[in-house]
């Protein structure tokens, strides 16, 4: 059976893009299509052109043995900014602030296509620090990380606030936590993280950095480097944090729980 | 710019598989391409018999008002069967076993391409049950359960162990847990999830099924029903468990300490 132009375009794209940051070698395809490797470089030519035109994402190709072709997720400035714009206006609703000044961000957070979408965004501004791992710490920090490693196709590593009995021999740090100075527990299993890697933390939120620090210090343990820090929201205040190097895409200015008045802004810096 | 028949399909197969169960009204791609309607449902239905021929997915579409066209993922049984029995070749590894007889298997479940696979395995089983929420306890079945929500593009919902103050008002409850006999807590903020939904419960691990019951019983707290019960490994042991309905996907028949032996195989009743 003839597999048409058209029908192998629309596969091809489907397999790519699925598949963020895998290599797929043209064998693969050549044999799924019975085609000659020369019609498919020019199939993947046109689903590259039309990612480029349509800024959808990059298609490359990677010359050599081993070489083939994979999909990278790239947004530019214009729909990052729309996107940021979009989850700060939804999270300025007053209805969202919590005794205490907290917001109500976790409908937000775990709604697949916006994890997806900050996944997407942190994978685009930090593709060039080529991370092993997305790392981060319990609890709902989870999903944006996990989407994180999707988009960048690196293994997640989950630092837990107490080590549990199923994950084997740990390494456990106590940390001060920059906002309430509670000492506080991290732990990681020990074969999580192999020495020399390079990890990008994810995180929800950060106020003063004091968890950030304490994985700085728990990588320390293991010898790995952390290359990137991101977070959705970071509060403005204290304007010094316990890291230096971090990625805020929301800059929580001030929450008012009298008027429920949230001022919440994209990061202008991106 | 007249944008080319296999551009118009590369670029719309990237944007529905990428938004899996979201409905793309024909207008939306009619402004991006300025090609008509008629186009573009000949587009549509070469991309739909594509990915129905290589079994790569569903391509759906919705009449009326509101209606337009969707991707839906839906895997073959034998691509089922084969990628179960790749996941549990790698657990059968001896240096997994842990001193206590557990199994480390963090590493594959926070693998972003298995936890992807897993997730559209859940999908495809769970998809007649339409839940409005995937729900899990954290924190090791949240990257299973975030990527079956992705895949049914439903809301997750992650029950915490302890209540935080970041969330408002919650509903705790205590369960007993069916392995160690211990009593234990799970909460989960008032506004996670309205009266009367259906939800999906996702987990990584369950052995005498307490936690799973725990949720049910949270469930009935917040007038919500449970659809299902998806699980990536069972034990075998006990054959009792305390929820009656749960499709797990690998059976872990026991676990020799001393000689490594880890025995574990898929699901025979798919």
């Amino acid at each position: 059976m003839k597999v048409k132009r058209s029908e192998r375009i629309a596969a091809i794209t489907k397999i790519l893009v699925e598949h963020p940051n895998v290599i797929f070698n043209l064998d693969y395809f050549s044999e799924l299509f019975m085609a000659a490797k020369s019609t498919l470089s020019e199939d993947i030519l046109t689903i590259k052109q039309t990612l480029d035109s349509f800024k959808l994402g990059i298609i490359e190709t990677i010359p050599g043995a081993g070489g083939g072709v994979r999909y990278r997720a790239c947004w530019e400035n214009g729909k990052i900014s729309r996107t940021l714009r979009d989850i700060s206006q939804k999270l300025r609703d007053p209805g969202r602030v919590i005794p205490g000044g907290f917001i109500y961000m976790t409908d937000i957070i775990f709604s697949p296509s916006t994890a997806f979408n900050i996944g997407e965004i942190f994978a685009t501004k930090f593709a060039d620090k080529k991370p092993d791992y997305v790392i981060t710490v319990e609890t709902k920090g989870i999903p944006l990380a996990m989407m994180t490693a999707r988009a960048m196709n690196v293994p997640l590593v989950i630092i837990r606030r107490d080590s549990r009995v199923t994950e084997g021999s740990a390494v456990s740090i106590n940390y001060v936590s920059g906002s309430t100075g509670r000492i506080q527990t991290m732990s990681l299993a020990r074969r999580a993280i192999r020495g020399g890697a390079r990890v990008l933390i994810i995180d929800d939120f950060m106020k003063a950095g004091g968890t950030a620090k304490g994985i700085l210090n728990l990588m320390g343990e293991f010898g790995a480097d952390v290359v990137g820090i991101g977070v959705l929201v970071a509060t403005r205040e204290p304007l010094e944090k316990l890291v230096k190097d971090y990625l805020p895409l929301l800059i929580l200015n001030s929450v008012d729980i009298n008027t429920g008045t949230v001022d919440i802004v994209p990061n202008q810096n991106l």
